[in-house]
């Protein structure tokens, strides 16, 4: 190992946490989906504690359409700000952290998303990420007259091409493309100029990008899904990965796998990053963890629970389902095939009954949960980055803003003092946070 | 007329300025396009002249092919921000002004424009307005996988059902839908979501929107299509309209006729404000402004002045035509019928050659062009907006920075001396600025 190498982290910047519950807390910001207020300070705090980046997730709907447990949440993206919208105007309140927000590929069109994540890179002088999203929901297909949801095989073919299509797209230009010659006239240098002229089988798309070159050579490419077809996009594509593990034998098969897949498609080991979800309570005691989790358990409706566990498993239906029994078999669907299966597997591993089951989900939803204090947190996070689990960590705080300043106060001083992360920025680009190299335009002679 | 009816002004920010040879000007910042500070810079002024509004165009793509001409070009979209990208960064640097982006209803889907202007209008505080535009551009199709462009009336047919679609979703949630009671749990109040379920010809569009309703009720329509289609959309649903007119009896024949629809349509006169282009030398003398205007004339190469023209008057091409004969019969295209007629009438009226013809447009294409001290140019901005050919003025200078701050510096103290232009802004929102009202929730119970 590098003796050097320190964790990367995210702040994940879900409304009011991440918690089912999370918005109920007496101090949560019940608004945060709308309050731009409460984004511009979270940004400046992570940016005080030189996080990686903000990461903002999407939907292109509300979640569901049972009404019963809808109108509990406020996690199910009933009411929050489009991520593109929000994290350009934060581009404009912070100066050096990385800047990642989810777009669809289902239900766009790449030359929208590259000029968009293009204009961002710009914007916030290299900060922009794209983390490159399937719509695993439904209800998605209903507010853009799709008349069937399109299959997970379908959403991945579509993918790949539209990320070539946008990272093509994102090579329009060579750097010096722009002599902007005030004397001669010349705006442009034609030679520098590749229209794309892509035409396959989901999009065709002329080209050139109507922006230069971005500051990143492209925004950084973000990508979560654990599938096998996920992971055969990421190591073709992603330079970050998010991983949504909960166990650490889990995380490290999963870091190997996608590392092979990296190398068998000709690609250095360095040239992508993998942070794993994490859903803290921290506290300064145990005692006092345990009673930030034991708030939070309380404050959840059997409604929600039972909601909220049907639709990470892919939809089925479990509202007429004893809470006290165990989970009945869930049969095959097309939504979330990775996530689900980690559900089921926990389920059966540690003989949950629904309630359990429902219970350990309304807070993280199968992702890494850690209840402790900064030094055991700090331990769990150490071990995972030394046994190359992860290469860092997305935080997730189960309410919003205090549970994300908690990790800010407690965690991040105790991960500095022990040489784990850094304590300062050593430059201005989500590239050089992540030690991802600035890519080469495909199109230039060398 | 109500006595302390004031004009309206807006910032159009094209990148170098609205002139072909802007960009060369000694003082134009020739990268403006993709410069944030700038834009920042441009718009901290605005704010602190009290403008009501900063105006961003767009296009999907660069205009034309002709690549001997757009290699000198700086505004043919070549190299320039995405307007909601842009605009909602801009939105974090202000605090009064308005904020308005176009977005084409061609190559979009209305649940993003919904979604993103909901979310801008949000996030500013209530000061979003969304310029509905049509792709003209027949480059635009090429980067949207379309094989043939669509005609007039299509584009036109489209984008009445999408603003339907648009202004719908934005009255997915009443005013008071989300109370957000920690104590009972009850997030939002489900009597007050109305799902759009809009089955139309182009568009199936089930809702609801996933955020609440904006501060200002919708953000501000404003539109700018000054043919028959044009009008009819703007008179049905617009609130704000740009005009382009350059002669003031056509600009009251625009506005007479406009609100003469807008009565057909049952709508209210106060409901719908008109702005009309004006394309600005100021000097402290005749002979200062003078100047101004001759040095960027100076600047327009012959290549840039034909294909301009070409593109101007519908797509025709030009480039062989003797520069000082007259205009040669223009035959009938789709793109652009209300700007190409205001040129070819111009040209035979004032019997111009081809390159006298095209040196007009190179500085405003067609747009009224105001050349003179404070004095003069306040008093044509007067007697139009006395005389009822504009409610106000957008603001376009031919060069970016300085031809911006030489109207705020020397038009606009002039203006709010005569009692004009205000002096301060009165409210905190776009539609207060205008003074429009808010609108009612199409779906909420009296």
């Amino acid at each position: 190992m590098d003796e050097r190498r320190q964790m990367h982290l995210g702040a994940f910047l879900y409304p009011t946490g991440y918690h089912v519950a999370g918005w109920r807390h007496p101090d949560a910001q019940a608004d945060a989906g709308v309050n731009f207020e409460h984004y511009g300070e979270l940004a400046r705090r992570a940016e005080a504690a030189h996080f990686d980046l903000l990461f903002l997730a999407d939907s292109l709907a509300i979640r569901g359409d049972d009404i019963d447990a809808l109108e509990r949440t406020a996690i199910r993206y009933v009411a929050q700000f489009e991520p593109l919208t929000l994290i350009s105007a934060l581009s404009a309140r912070t100066q050096r952290i990385g800047l990642v927000a989810s777009a669809s590929t289902t239900y766009n069109e790449p030359y929208h998303i590259a000029r968009k994540f293009a204009s961002l890179d710009h914007i916030s002088g290299g900060r922009a990420g794209w983390n490159l999203i399937t719509s695993q929901n439904e209800y998605e297909a209903l507010n853009f007259g799709a008349h069937y949801h399109p299959s997970h095989a379908q959403r991945y073919a579509r993918a790949g091409e539209f990320v070539d299509v946008v990272q093509g797209l994102w090579d329009s230009w060579e750097d010096d493309a722009f002599p902007r010659d005030k004397r001669s006239g010349l705006f442009f240098d034609r030679g520098k100029l590749h229209p794309l002229r892509h035409e396959g089988e989901h999009f065709q798309v002329r080209g050139p990008l109507n922006i230069p070159r971005s500051p990143q050579g492209a925004p950084v490419l973000v990508q979560a899904g654990a599938s096998d077809a996920g992971r055969s996009l990421a190591a073709r594509s992603a330079e970050l990965v998010f991983g949504a593990q909960n166990d650490m034998h889990e995380a490290k098969a999963f870091y190997r796998d996608l590392r092979a897949r990296l190398t068998t498609c000709g690609r250095a080991d360095k040239s992508l990053k993998i942070m794993v979800g994490v859903f803290p309570y921290a506290g300064r005691s145990y005692a006092e963890a345990e009673d930030k989790y034991e708030a939070l358990q309380q404050l959840v409706h059997p409604v929600s629970g039972l909601s909220l566990l049907s639709a990470q498993l892919g939809g089925c239906d479990l509202s007429k389902v004893d809470p006290d029994g165990p989970l009945p078999e869930i049969s095959e669907t097309q939504a979330g095939q990775s996530r689900r299966q980690l559900l089921i597997d926990m389920a059966r591993r540690e003989d949950l009954t629904v309630r359990q089951l429902y219970q350990r989900i309304a807070g993280g939803r199968g992702h890494w949960q850690l209840i402790g204090t900064p030094e055991s947190i700090c331990d769990e996070l150490e071990q995972w980055f030394i046994e190359s689990a992860a290469d860092g960590f997305n935080v997730m705080p189960p309410y919003s803003p205090a549970g994300f300043y908690d990790f800010i106060e407690l965690i991040v001083p105790e991960l500095v003092r022990r040489g784990l992360f850094r304590d300062g920025y050593r430059g201005n680009t989500l590239r050089s946070h992540l030690g991802l190299a600035v890519p080469s335009n495909r199109f230039a002679r060398g």
